[in-house]
């Protein structure tokens, strides 16, 4: 049994992480909820007991075994060295140390040997990334990929609460015939698009999609594949969803892809369009599960396949993730 | 002075079609509306008139020299014949003759030159396929376009009235916590996605993906260019957004296409990510261009770029390029 603490407690991610820490029936021996000053006091519910969120100060990880870190990038650069200087092991799901060399970038389905290295802390990688990974990785191990083509179809619950209240406030008074004033975006989201996620480099690419190269390269530990990433928020509440193409080595089927990514952990293959049967966002939202369908030859390339995969980004993008890293720090006996 | 006809003058395109006559002065003698008979007898207005919609019948057409059509596929096939027999020129803006060999699909800006070619019946692209060749026909001109690997995001209003009305229904059904039941779509729109647009093919492919690789080659003129789309339906009302990977035999550079698409016939290039300003559905709304942003290098091959086009299904998609097909007969004298 563990002492664990949740850094960013009432965020949407960092309350589901107390959910699914309780629904996987996480050894929690102690249960530390920690967010900012202005969230202090707020009640979250663990095991059908009440929880008083703390503020999260250096002080605050006196005692505690394996720290889940979800309050943004300069919420973990400031608090998470004094996690691990107070013995903890940092989980952290912001941007902060993903490309550290010496931090593992892990999704436990493709590298959990690389927890071994770890250091005190502990990367989990951006949502869009985590669920292409998840699907692309048995057949990068089988087919060797050469290259990626990726579009992403991202909901509002990636960026945040705020964000999901900003959805559901702008379509309720477009329908009302009342005028909106974006907020969180720059933008109206209701029944829009917007080709943008995070800031924009020189290069016209957005952080996030610079997320996708890097952290899919660190994860799959090949530097060589080639990786093209165009990110869109999209006005859906929960669940990421992306049109993959990828160019192989080695010649592939969308017979042996389904094949293989029936029997890959973490993955559901629900593919019989033709019955109008494919992964949505709503059918991954609450769910755990990777979904990937409308898997067809890619008959633009000698060895393609082109996919659509699905998950929901709040868990396995996020909070779930983070808490199977844990459990596999257990399983490997590394705490 | 023409004698006009709109078939189908009661669907969202038939209707952007009468007022697309109109605003841009289209020298129209006389106009007359068709539709089903359960559309008979609806009133449409017409440069301050009251224009009385009448039943299509294969007697419909004397004395009309340009019938524009919208009344889905099996209308065309059913009564284009007729009209072609009576001595109009048909426009037709569904699938039904798009790929005969002796059917020219024209966008004007593109291949305008193949209406000497018509026989009586000029074919309207489908919409996601409008839109892409307008803003790459430039770059094919000048670098030889290879490859496209294309992500379409894809408007209701691209299905039909119901289906707008469906995803207006939906959302205030959700908002309103009551429970929805889909009609027009086999799933919930509101707040989802949907990797389903038309029936698919035993290639596991859409019938609206292959035309986009179909008909892309056919207004091209180039068959040797390969193609891969994924066409995904969205929650927006209007206008549809694409994300267009491309490869080229020469080198080519954002710079170069961003000067070539500033200049080029039909397209807008709206890109400065870095303050918020690209594409997006709100802004295509009711404009006739196509929108191009989010202009990069595909560092992911040698010769690539990758961008993002936006515009109004309904209007460059359907109605307007069905008109402008109309404008360039007369211009070159073939009507």
């Amino acid at each position: 049994m563990y002492n664990v603490a949740v850094v960013g407690a009432t965020g949407l991610v960092g309350r589901e992480m107390v959910s699914i820490l309780e629904s996987r029936n996480f050894p929690v021996k102690s249960l530390k909820l920690l967010a900012t000053s202005r969230s202090q006091g707020t009640i979250v519910q663990f095991k059908g007991q009440d929880i008083v969120v703390e503020e999260a100060t250096p002080n605050s990880f006196e005692g505690i075994q394996i720290a889940l870190f979800s309050a943004g990038e300069k919420g973990s650069k400031e608090l998470a060295p004094f996690a691990v200087k107070a013995g903890a092991v940092v989980i952290d799901n912001s941007n902060a140390f993903r490309m550290e060399p010496d931090v593992p970038l892990v999704v436990p389905e493709v590298n959990e040997e690389k927890l071994r290295e770890h250091k005190g802390i502990i990367a989990n990688p951006n949502c869009s990334t985590i669920q292409m990974v998840v699907a692309l990785a048995p057949l990068h191990r089988r087919f060797k990929i050469k290259r990626i083509v990726v579009s992403t179809y991202q909901s509002v619950s990636g960026t945040g609460r705020e964000a999901v209240e900003e959805l559901w406030e702008e379509t309720k008074n477009i329908l009302e015939g009342k005028p909106i004033t974006p907020k969180v975006y720059p933008h109206q989201i209701a029944f829009n698009l917007l080709p943008h996620i995070d800031i924009f480099y020189p290069n016209g690419f957005s952080k996030e999609e610079m997320k996708m190269v890097n952290e899919t390269r660190k994860i799959l530990d090949d530097q060589s594949i080639k990786i093209c990433a165009t990110t869109v928020r999209v006005p859906v509440f929960r669940a990421h969803s992306e049109s993959v193409n990828i160019e192989t080595e080695l010649p592939i089927t969308p017979e042996e892809v389904r094949e293989i990514l029936s029997k890959a952990p973490g993955v559901v293959v629900v593919d019989k369009p033709e019955e109008a049967v494919y992964p949505m966002p709503i059918m991954a939202e609450g769910k755990d599960e990777v979904f990937v369908g409308r898997i067809r030859k890619d008959e633009s390339i000698e060895n393609g396949i082109v996919m659509w995969i699905v998950s929901d980004n709040i868990r396995k993008g996020a909070a779930l993730n983070a808490v199977q890293i844990a459990e596999s720090l257990i399983k490997l006996g590394l705490i």
